[in-house]
């Protein structure tokens, strides 16, 4: 039944495996990895949970494709000119909808591609589907084992008659494996475009380790991302997540948001503009004066726990909600992470035998004290906007244009331009692709 | 199609029930009516999708009692008292599971409850099973034809042995059947509680007419309704229904909000606050002057309907969104209704030969004229905070205990109180148990 | 000290007229009363404080006329027809260059004035005099005393070959006097337009024991008065008269609003918008959970009253801010009122020997506590926006008609049409003229 | 006209002092260098306006006092130790309330001052008349000519025995003039600290040249400066300023802010807020999709200046605001500057014989077209929020203090740390401080 199929990002997954798998059902159980699939013309050099989803992954990539301007009018170029012509990409991202739109933009550019995925949970499998349908060797599912991760991440890199000469990473786990097992690949590739915090850390530590072997461009730090991924994607998307997992009404409700960074920000300014009643815990003094002036009272977290209807993390840093915090929180109190890491919230110290865990929704667990008290866990503490809400396209297309801009430029660069080191991109070349994204608010 | 209609409102449900929905899924095709179904205490006086999931139904209750404070503070005075003892309700109402602990309540109470669902699409198939086992006698199911609403309502009033004595209506099809068919009915009938527009004004032409032959409580002008169910509600569903279906970013999007009612006030306030570019268009001068001071633009819908990137209707009326409208929209262009009726898009319109119609998702049309622009219809142009989204159940409480305090005043009311006439609740009698819902809040 | 006392309503015209009161300073000790004065007309019926400021306040007026365009719209209507013609109006409000703009459009359509103040201290002078040199009989000045405030009523009443045949009163002060001193004038009235909540309620005193002996038209409870002269006059009037007096800064300030009413509803939603960090009291249970679902936490004035950084009064309650409030604020909290009376504040409690008493601006006060501590109070507890900040003439325009369109139907309606009883405005009527307002937002 | 010229910065003084600026009018039209005034201690090394106007400048300055807790805390420190002790700073800036509790903290810091004024209108007379009291030598006072402008400017720096070690500017006229007249002078002073957008460009340009002598330190690019000085004060001096010349209402106006900087966003934030209906010009794309994502069209001057009320220039740039523009605005436009330059509105092109300029309130013009239209212009284009609003002193705390702790580190820096460039004050010595600050909020 196709009606039962879609829905949204990664929530319908879930959902949208439901028929897929009905009618696989039989092969449900089966991992990827043993089945041969080959797709309409007659490629097998993919590994995706059902070939067939190709249709609806399809669809899904042409509604991305309506609110992805800038990408779009960058792949509009390439049909004068093929800035990627002769480009061997080898990429490790998200697998959704609108990356799609991205490698098929760098396709269309002149690229050929490789990909896998960075998170085992977040791939879209009939998106993967649609890819490896349309010529991409995708390698990825929802639900990989941390040993089918790194042998997604070997199919991509380790093929015969074909060596990447472009590295796109989002984490850097695609980078430590060519590393680790292919350092000679470094030898044919030109530069690496790296998005995510963690990934560049780990370029700018090799850089100062001098063991950088080529120009990498650091996507994470580019205006464009801190802005719109973090402040605007996140004022969105909790209200998205938290809505789709509990049903919460937001007036009226305490709410005390640890950070006050670009995500804390865009969380405070959406749950205060619907109603909620919201506090800030900040150690930074010019973000703490930051939340103050924007109406937040800055607090810390032992003081107001005990009357938050939720907590939601974005620091950065670990452990931030202890088991002393989720000890002290009051019935019904919903605890969720918003942050780059998944350790804000101590989820380890929940997994104690007085405490009983009761799955009451996908992503939602009640876990329950001996005297009947409920916190309501969202998505076992990991990223609420990755598992719990979608991201717009608008989105995610400004950063995926920074993303393919750094690999034309990369490619493309004269001998010298670029050294052994990490680079932000040019802001002038950003700049006149942003200038297209806005048309489409006029 | 059934299952092309379902609506996404109980999104989770979906998912909740998946393993149950497997199992059953033999009998999926077989109308309620044509089997026979027994709940755990041998009863058979109910008739519903599924009485299996009456499980998974008792969970969404419990959930749903965790924010409905009011009621359940009505109910605790049930302890000493039973206010209802001896009243026999038969209901009318949506079957989700936040009317579930309105009935179970009245229960509590003292009352005998029979229901029914006063919408083909909006039960919630678990939460009816969970009734039906709990010992309410329930005729409901998720997508019921229009025999089958006719049949169900007969069902709860048309029983040997049992007579109402009391009626709790929503949209006034309950009373309308009980005039058409069982006048004699009303000789027991201490009272209508009746909660919808267009129930309260088909009783007050009943009464102007001097038909009217029990008193009768308006719940849908009590302020608490108005105020809550529409504004503070429309606030949050409207965003939760757009971003279910669509996954639209809200930021930079240009909007038009026709009506600006306390809907439209809810509405206009949320996309705003989301970075949406919002304005209005009303022809009742004092709440345009309120959306100027608001800071909405008052503008004509055709003068304006070429830029936007949604238009939303919440006037009242019909056909406010026209084809002509419509065929003037740009590409991706996003429509749907807030109102009370179905309406005010004039969707007939557009089922003519030259456009074609794609369901892209459940409750998703694309609407595609010859030349490729594609028009985003939701939820057919019915109501979207019904159809795409949950309505929380701290907003459904307040209007909850209204019915029930109603129910008790009209039940308990000495004679003489109440003439055949159309009434509003005292005011005292609501504001004491407002007091209750504040406590949730310090 | 009068001159301590000066209000700065019309803090611009101080300034404006430095050159003119320098002048003029030989006979600033002199009363009114005690001075003769002519028109360049010849006619000295009138009493101001000086007549040779009538440039300076025409040109105020002029500046009023532009944001006034309801009223300008009435008056251009009095080009064809002259509804008020033969119509004695005397009239008693505060005498500022908007009222005069409401006194010249009755002129305008006919009427005769004669105008006297409701208010000792809220008379713009120059105004004053413009209003007498064009020709209206004015007997007002800023800084009356009591007994000037009744010889200038007097005054107006009380003259020879001319008698009143309609009152248009604020506050009920020229109503009472009439009743008492000049009963037979009521046989030639047609009916009194009463604007303020006081004047009302004598009103309705008077109606309940049969002593009303002329119509009235209770203007204060119009829809349109009490949504924009509270709600959105007073969201801006807030923050003008807290930085006109204190300067402060409202970012990160905490906050607590007495009262969410109308005022308090314009209140909080400035306040916050600036980033303060505003909180609530309120007895009314629909008042308390309104202020809950905008986002402001339901307290109680003891609980917070220490943290805060302002206490701001707007309940219509007496005594809502005691003694004992004031000893436990902080140093350089800020009190002040924005209700209707004057009585919110327990101004009297503060005037006791051990704290001292000092003036640090016009309507500032620092009360001085023995131990150092200042608490910075405005107006003594007077309205603050009456006192501290100017009222927009656009929000003035909507009452200014709406009184305007109530003496017309007065004055011009069949007998019988009201009896001797208090009216609203037929709502018909004031839209016709709302919808003129809106042209200028279009 | 000197009283022409006032500015309405500090309304409140001209109030406060108007008796003893009356007794004084004697002296009035005397020039302050024509005059020789000594302060209680006998000194008279200062020229201020009128030395006994110190007592009402002295209650200013405490005030001021209640709301820089950050330089109160950095005075505090000074108990201890005087880490300016040999300190000779010569000091050009605006002189307010605030910059006094900075330069009395730069004394308590051990440090003797001599001071002008870096504009020749921003001077509150009494405040200087309060510092020379207090000991500082002090050169300014309000209404300087161009002469007088640097006749003070050469006072503090020319003076017999005393050589200053230390610069702190406002501007870059103080460091002009010492490079050009004293390039001595710089053998001995080991820093120069300035604040301004202009100071700073010039000691890059100085820098670049290799003509620096000393280390610099830029204040105006700190964090706490851009985001505090900017985005938070404006968003508050926007309101006042205008409301305070014009008392316009701002629900339902039309507004067009040009630049969506952080002046801008404090702006467009503000208006908002209260009901302003907001667009944004803007040629940088990241601003522009900012001003989107906030909710702001982004518009072309000339599309939209015929239908506004308010037109706001903040973009930095020169003649963003034509004549052109003004030719097609509507009558009753408000036109006014809140940008670093005095040059974004072409108000040069207004001053044309066809047009008729009409003064209506200090600061406020008309300027009236032959057909009768007229455009409101705000302190002849100048900056609005120093002209005709207050800055907190909160705000200018936090940049306050950043002066002080740069001139602290420049002069104790050990040899060789600083070079002769320019430096940002590192980021830990300001965060230290930072936490005092927020102290205040808790």
């Amino acid at each position: 039944m196709p009606c039962e199929v879609k829905s949204c990002v990664f929530i319908h997954h879930l959902q949208a495996k439901t028929t897929a798998s009905y009618t696989d059902s039989s092969d449900d159980e089966t991992s990827p990895r043993e089945k041969t699939q080959v797709n309409s013309k007659g490629s097998s050099d993919f590994c995706v949970k059902n070939i067939k989803q190709a249709e609806f992954g399809r669809r899904e990539i042409e509604i991305a494709e309506q609110d992805m301007s800038a990408l779009i009018s960058l792949r509009k170029r390439a049909q004068g000119e093929k800035p990627l012509a002769g480009a061997k990409v080898v990429g490790c991202t998200h697998i959704t909808a609108q990356t799609a739109v991205l490698i098929e933009t760098l396709v269309a550019l002149g690229a050929q591609c490789r990909w896998t995925a960075c998170n085992i949970y977040s791939t879209q499998n009939e998106v993967a589907a649609a890819l490896a349908e349309s010529g991409v060797s995708v390698f990825a599912w929802k639900g990989e084992s941390e040993d089918d991760f790194w042998w997604c991440i070997d199919r991509c890199v380790n093929v015969e008659g074909w060596q990447a000469n472009m590295i796109l990473d989002d984490g850097g786990d695609l980078t430590h494996w060519v590393y680790k097992k292919y350092p000679s690949v470094f030898k044919k590739v030109r530069g690496i475009v790296e998005e995510s915090v963690t990934g560049v850390h780990r370029l700018y530590q090799l850089s100062k380790a001098g063991k950088l072997c080529v120009p990498a461009m650091n996507v994470n730090d580019s205006v464009t991302k801190q802005k719109f991924d973090n402040l605007y994607c996140c004022r969105e998307s909790i209200l998205d997540g938290l809505k789709r997992t509990t049903d919460v009404m937001f007036g009226g409700k305490q709410v005390v948001v640890c950070g006050y960074g670009e995500v804390g920000k865009g969380c405070c300014s959406a749950l205060k503009a619907l109603g909620a009643i919201v506090c800030v815990t900040e150690i930074d003094p010019i973000c703490a004066l930051q939340a103050c002036m924007d109406g937040f009272k800055v607090v810390k977290l032992n003081e107001v726990v005990r009357q938050m209807d939720m907590v939601i993390t974005c620091t950065g840093n670990k452990n931030v909600v202890t088991r002393e915090h989720l000890d002290r929180m009051k019935n019904g109190c919903i605890v969720c992470n918003m942050g780059h890491s998944n350790t804000e919230i101590d989820v380890a110290s929940l997994r104690t035998p007085e405490l009983t865990w009761e799955r009451v929704r996908s992503q939602v667990d009640h876990v329950i004290w001996p005297d009947g008290k409920r916190v309501i866990l969202l998505a076992e503490g990991r990223l609420l906007n990755l598992s719990c809400s979608t991201v717009p396209s608008f989105v995610l297309s400004i950063t995926a244009t920074t993303q393919a801009l750094a690999l034309i430029e990369l490619y493309n660069a004269p001998e010298g331009r670029y050294k052994q080191d990490v680079y932000l991109l040019p802001k002038k070349m950003g700049k006149s692709y942003l200038n297209q994204s806005l048309l489409q608010f006029q």
